[in-house]
């Protein structure tokens, strides 16, 4: 690092820390804090210890709730709690929300398998799914992310669904779910020209009928 | 925003007032932040406050020092103080630094002239500038951006340092520095295929001996 001042430095190095914030944008946001009145700097910060202090994840989907109140997908009547789309973390949840166009309930598994960095199956809340899912669920949809490691985990949470489904106690009801994953395809508004060529084959081994 | 938590709402509204988070990032910024632990949110709160109350601009120069400590430019004995590069922003700043090239002082305008955003000549540090230079000066390089704000702020600065060097009072030494401005041309490593035409032109135009 260029800069010599220690209490820059610290500050530098922990906005570092933050995914995603490349490191070009560290002097523009490192700034930015600079320039800022006490006052908002104040409110930035009330805000983060706020958060960390009353959001806590939901027992059942582990999507971010407040500590005090009920899960906006778990808790709603107006979601149908009968399909469960399972997806790797928050912000993807945030990105099928936003789409309008699900009204079921969720369930953030926290990230995707990846043995080079460690992340084993424990380490993901496989198994409160494998627990969650009874007589109940009409659907499961496995949203992870179309990465090597999204591939990873859809393959084994389907497996140990499937496991599940076969060693039900006898006399129990038996799961009768859909199991499902997103369309691949060619994006919308894309043309084929700029698609990789392993998309257009997905899309073109999917085809549905019109 | 799809988010109806209040807690959650304002700490996102706070992160977005950041510039340069973009807003696919804000979730996973804020997801970051959420399942960080508490005691690293304090310290990323304590360096945000600590680099607020302790860093403050340099009177001269406008760049951030300590509160209690001395300017890293212009109180350097190995820095030649006799030639200012005058930038933008402080992270324009650090562009310059990371080259490792230029040993002289700076002047930080604190941005770039835009009628547009309201920004006029006594929202940035040009007066100042004029003020600082003297007969001990022997160049000033302005680093404005090569974007349209920039270059108005370069030709405006130009304008006033000339003003001044024309109506020095009677007896005063006279100005004899030299002003320039950074070269534009090809960037390194680039082929002229991808350069777009304006530059070529420049390059073309300013080309020099070898």
């Amino acid at each position: 690092m260029v800069e010599k001042s220690p209490t820059l430095v610290r500050l530098m190095q922990q906005l570092q820390r933050i995914p995603y914030l490349a490191s070009k944008n560290i002097y523009r946001v490192t700034g930015y804090i600079l320039a800022l009145d006490s006052d908002k700097a104040q409110q930035l910060c009330a805000a983060i210890l706020d958060a960390k202090k009353n959001i806590v994840p939901c027992k059942r989907c582990f999507t971010w709730q407040d500590r005090e109140g009920t899960c906006a997908y778990c808790d709603s009547p107006s979601r149908d709690q009968s399909i469960i789309c399972v997806v790797e973390t928050w912000h993807e949840l945030m990105a099928i929300e936003k789409t309008g166009g699900y009204r079921g309930a969720y369930h953030v598994l926290g990230g995707a398998l990846s043995p080079l960095d460690g992340i084993e199956p424990k380490d993901l809340h496989i198994e409160e799914l494998i627990q969650r899912v009874d007589g109940t669920i009409r659907e499961i949809i496995i949203a992870t992310n179309q990465t090597p490691e999204g591939e990873a985990t859809l393959a084994y949470v389907t497996t140990q669904l499937k496991k599940k489904s076969a060693t039900l106690p006898e006399g129990a009801a038996p799961l009768t779910y859909m199991l499902t994953c997103l369309a691949r395809g060619v994006p919308v508004g894309a043309s084929l020209e700029y698609i990789d060529r392993v998309t257009i084959y997905k899309a073109l081994d999917e085809r549905r009928p019109l």
